[in-house]
């Protein structure tokens, strides 16, 4: 049996258990995990230990004794209208007292909006025994205060104190960014790694920021972005911003009208200031933690999660860090692609699922479903880019009493060594390469759609599928943003997708109205590319056209303003792009109201039975469209299955031209994915599913052959 | 028998058989029809003969000798992406060729306009022999013209020719903008009337101007709006506009980016200049027909259709017409109540449905279906304003090939005249005073969400429904504008309602910026009345909040930019409003991604299959929220229904805190409903229904007592 590649959780209480466990995982490498202590001989369990380290909390000596650098927040209070001439807000009303109180201290940064008219208000009052912040005001207006308010309590560590009903000490969250604890965190890891000289890898949880996560009164979750920046910010952070830029940023410029610049927003120039600034202060203060760590002979781990804030491994920065290695939760194709291509590591490592908590591992249960569900949702994203190492974590003991389970891991870990020592020999064939445009960018590779991180949210899911779906096709797959475009679109790419609701970062929103890149895209398509909308893309509140690409996508959004103008387009073809469609598709929440415009081929169209007429009803859900020599394809929404990854691979074969590279590398049944690996000649036939799989499988040359897939089989085929 | 209140068809060749159906129907008058030719002792037949007249066609003669007098329309060409840095459009293209040719006399009005930059093109060329406008263009930008074309083929004739193959006279239309034709009319209608003798009644059908009715290439509908101002226009109409008011329109003013200013648009200050130009002129030239007409002892009637642009019946010049009458369509409750509430005529006819045509009126289909459908509909509108009269329309001798409808249709002629002496008698009682708010107010009364008249479409069915409701309820209807609200809400006002898409005149659009508007519905609400919001009202593009008045809807549009704040009130409660709800209620379209805000009352929630979580999920379809000493009610559509209207006046007691007036005067089965008449201390309960139904009637005191009503029953009720 192979060896290696493989993390195990590991616990004091259970070292003969991992013993056998790693044997038969071939695990090279244990860690703790929350609620677990490492054993004094980790050691001999496997070649390496990691090991969790906070930087910025869990030292509840140092936090107490320096509330003055505590972190901070930026918050906005509830919205209130006014009823009268005077109006009075308790700005920490519907937060958790317990992690976040109003800092008196930071008013130069606080911010009083009246939202109805749009004006700010320049005198007003702070009462820090109420916590109420007073005003006069305008009778039925309404009003917020932008503030700042102290940590408190870390929020990761408060959720599962909560959660677990836990009585340990409430930790403090202290702030590198001010000069006492920027000196004590680097004392501390270096005395930290003397201390544990077992350790390889430091397993950072993470650096100095914790994504957005806010809690409500009763100290149930608020708000949450996975992307939030702020839990960044502080009066310190304000003012070196400021000293830096000749402009000031205010609570108000943080907090955002409440949406605070989350990424569904198309980011304000001051927030990518901000961004930029947080980046590259976070970055000098952990290049120096990295560098303490390699002094005392360990390796340098990211945990991609909790406190990664201004840490972004897509950002400018993130290959200074010097960080040897990056791991993240796995929980499907996306999360493969946003940790195995993160830029400026040696390894990246996936956690994958079940955590073996007792939610999943209890009597009557079967956590082998949720472990093949996962491994088979990853597996796809692992054959076109795979990751360096995988791993589990939670209580070992307890999946220790599901043999099935163990053995089923076994196979997975087997199964996980084959697919690296090929894929990791040579790039996989790609049919394509495909760029997603939104306003972020490479920056936000693989993030597209993200609220809280992996969460399903009704608004999203829809768009999530395509992503899910790239991850796993025989693409190349970028992320390109609307600088981007305007400065040449860059000559390999064959197809752009465009995807998201209407006036989001993901849709594009105000970027459509700029008029380099309208054309620029149009001129692109023009010359023979493709462009693929989902949703409302380039979608704007313009009126008599609401997408800005109508004339290239060949449908547009009805927003009630053209009713008048009959729509005669109504009826379905049959098209390349839905060959292989059995069924209904698939769009998720869809899109309401979309027509098809004359010309363009309606490929999937919903009537409702209330329709009495044949002219004026339908929603377009699918369409394909001519323009120039390119082509443009519409889709109300794309949440990922099998189906609808066949149905985008297809719609980017027709975009740009190429279905006749359909039948290369390739296997007919949608259950089933071919890639192929021109370096390793080899192809590899995946079976997605549980149950057995027939398939013809067409080679790089098209010669088609019969295959028999079992369950969950990767056929590995020399070309 | 009673007599009289009705009119019907007659022909030439069927003489006998009117006289036998005009006594079973006790009608009064006898009118000629599309196709029909009034018999030459008409007058013979009944008290009154109407009979039809067009003013601006019928009279090719004319019409051919004055080409310089037609009308004209206002036309946009298709959009069209440039490729390169010359364009060459097409403007007649999608057009019928022989109902609109481009004006090349009009081409100071026309404008080319830059999609993409928004800016308009100066230097541009026409040809008149390839119907092409030539300019340079920027690649890969959109462009349009707007433009001005002769009309060359009424639309309503062409329609009617093409459907029936008929092969008549193309019908001119000229333009009594122009002097020879305002003289002509006048003197035509003076011998016209000398020629006819035996008419009693002009039927105008209608006067200058036709509602927008486009054709396509093909010869079918491509843009219809009822309402539409665009075939008014002509170059002595905009120049004598120009002379008045010290601004020029161009035909882009009136194109309005190909949404020629329908009615959904929130109607900007030109537009409403031109509307009262056109009515004024329109007002003017009529008069002085009704003039003539009154002069011939005949009376004038106006058909609401057709060519009634100017002549809007709640418009402030419509008094001066000096009509004697109006007549229209009745599709339901909404149409009946628009046209018996129309001011300054002595009496309001309506046109019941079916037509007799033969597209109804063929063997093994059972004609007294559509006409009791049609009825029951119509009456509960009766009930609240009555007609003065009814009619049908089509070959009576089609009719009378079906005995049961014509029993059925004497029955309902009586069941009318019963129905008009008592509601004739004295104002119903009402619990309430509601008014609809949007951007058209009282001009636009009972015309809200319309586009062809009386025609269903997807998109505003859903809020017809609350219309239709309102016009049998037992409420007073006013409608109201923002300038209303602006100069005050009127003191008798105990509900507001506010419904429509995001950015129309019916939800209001930009007018929720204006925050006089907002403080003042706020302060009314808060003060103890109602606000009931439809579909996405008060909604603007705001980011953080979407309705400006979610505070006192008590829920808010989630448009991806809020998704990262926890949605916890998603719990179903039961409520007064949702009292008699016996199964699902019927959203029609409804509306995605609706959330409540805390506190509010959740009375109805969607939840989908795909839901794995008990937080964020969930989209609202009816809640219920306190503001101050008033209540706000949010609802997601509300297509028309017996439950629905139970629903809606519910909601409107309720947000008016007269929940205690809903068992006075009150009939507890939803297919049922009670109006009652102090004057004539009379109750009157309508089973709504085909089906026998049981209820439970409460007289204005409370008392109750149970009802058996018989199949489309009236049971009247001494108070």
């Amino acid at each position: 049996m192979r060896k290696g590649r493989v993390t195990i959780p590991t616990d004091a209480s259970f070292v003969e258990g991992t013993k056998i466990i790693a044997d038969k995982w071939g695990a090279d490498a244990v860690r703790d995990c929350d609620g677990t202590v490492l054993p004094d001989n980790a050691a001999e369990l496997a070649d390496k230990v990691y090991n969790t380290y906070f930087v910025i909390r869990g030292d509840n000596e140092w936090g107490e004794a320096h509330p003055e650098e505590w972190q901070h927040a930026v918050l906005m209070s509830r919205r209130v209208t006014a009823a009268e001439s005077k109006l009075a807000i308790d700005i920490a009303e519907g937060y958790y007292a317990a992690q976040l109180k109003p800092d008196a201290g930071s008013q130069r940064f606080w911010v009083v909006v009246d939202r109805t008219s749009g004006q700010r208000v320049k005198d007003w009052e702070f009462d820090e025994k109420t916590n109420e912040v007073a005003f006069k005001s305008v009778p039925f207006h309404e009003y917020t205060v932008s503030y700042m308010a102290t940590s408190l309590w870390d929020p990761v560590q408060m959720y599962n104190y909560i959660t677990n009903d836990w009585h340990c000490e409430k930790q403090r969250m202290y702030d590198p960014c001010y000069p006492l604890t920027a000196e004590y965190i680097k004392r501390h890891l270096k005395e930290w790694c003397d201390a544990h000289p077992e350790t390889n890898v430091v397993r950072f949880t993470t650096f100095l920021y914790q994504f957005s996560l806010i809690f409500n009164t009763y100290g149930k979750e608020k708000y949450v972005d996975w992307f939030g920046y702020t839990m960044s910010a502080s009066p310190k952070m304000l003012d070196d911003f400021a000293a830096e830029y000749g402009y000031s940023l205010d609570c108000e410029d943080i907090a955002d009208n409440g949406m605070y610049n989350n990424p569904f927003r198309v980011p304000s120039r001051k927030f990518l200031d901000y961004m930029d600034f947080v980046e590259r202060r976070v970055t000098a203060a952990v290049k120096e933690l990295t560098a303490i760590t390699h002094a005392a002979g360990k390796e340098a781990m990211m945990f991609l999660g909790d406190c990664w804030i201004g840490a972004e491994p897509y950002g400018d920065y993130f290959p200074e860090l010097g960080l040897d290695a990056v791991v993240g939760s796995v929980g499907g194709g996306v999360t493969v692609r946003m940790l195995s291509e993160i830029p400026g590591v040696k390894y990246r490592e996936g956690r994958f699922l079940p955590y073996f908590f007792p939610d999943t591992f209890y009597k009557g249960n079967d956590p082998t479903k949720e472990l093949n569900r996962n491994w088979l949702t990853a597996r796809r994203a692992l054959m076109r880019k795979c990751l360096d190492r995988i791993g589990f974590g939670g209580y070992l003991s307890l999946a220790a009493q599901f043999p099935d389970f163990i053995d089923r891991a076994a196979e997975i870990c087997d199964e996980f060594r084959a697919i690296y020592d090929c894929v990791s020999g040579g790039k996989p064939y790609s049919a394509l390469t495909v760029a997603v445009l939104n306003c972020w960018g490479k920056k936000r590779s693989w993030m597209s759609f993200m609220v809280a991180h992996e969460l399903w949210y009704q608004q999203i899911y829809s768009y999530q599928g395509i992503l899910e779906a790239l991850s796993g096709l025989p693409v190349n797959v970028r992320f390109i943003s609307f600088d981007d475009v305007k400065n040449g679109i860059d000559k390999d790419i064959d197809v752009i997708v465009c995807a998201g609701d209407m006036g989001t970062a993901f849709s594009g929103g105000e970027m459509w109205r700029d008029e380099k890149i309208v054309t620029a895209v149009k001129k692109w398509v023009h010359d023979g590319h493709g462009f693929i909308g989902v949703g409302e893309p380039t979608a704007l509140d313009n009126g008599g056209r609401c997408f800005a690409l109508a004339d290239v996508l060949g449908v547009d959004l009805e927003r009630g303003f053209t009713l008048s103008e009959d729509k005669y387009n109504i009826e379905k073809k049959e098209h390349f792009i839905t060959a292989d469609v059995a069924s209904d598709i698939d769009f998720g929440e869809g899109t309401k109201n979309i027509y098809a415009l004359p010309g363009t081929d309606v490929l999937d169209i919903t009537f409702s039975d209330r329709f009495v007429r044949k002219v004026n009803v339908g929603e377009v859900n699918l369409a394909a469209n001519s323009f120039g020599k390119g082509r443009g394809v519409y889709i109300a929404g794309l949440p990922y299955s099998f189906t609808n990854a066949r149905l985008l691979y297809r719609a980017m074969l027709w975009s740009a031209g190429k279905e006749n590279l359909l039948d290369k590398a390739f296997s007919s049944n949608p259950d089933t994915e071919c890639n192929y690996y021109p370096d390793m000649k080899q192809y590899a036939v995946l079976n997605n599913t549980a149950a057995q799989a027939e398939t013809e499988f067409f080679d790089i040359n098209g010669k088609k052959s019969r295959l028999s897939l079992k369950p969950h089989e990767i056929r590995w085929i020399r070309a």
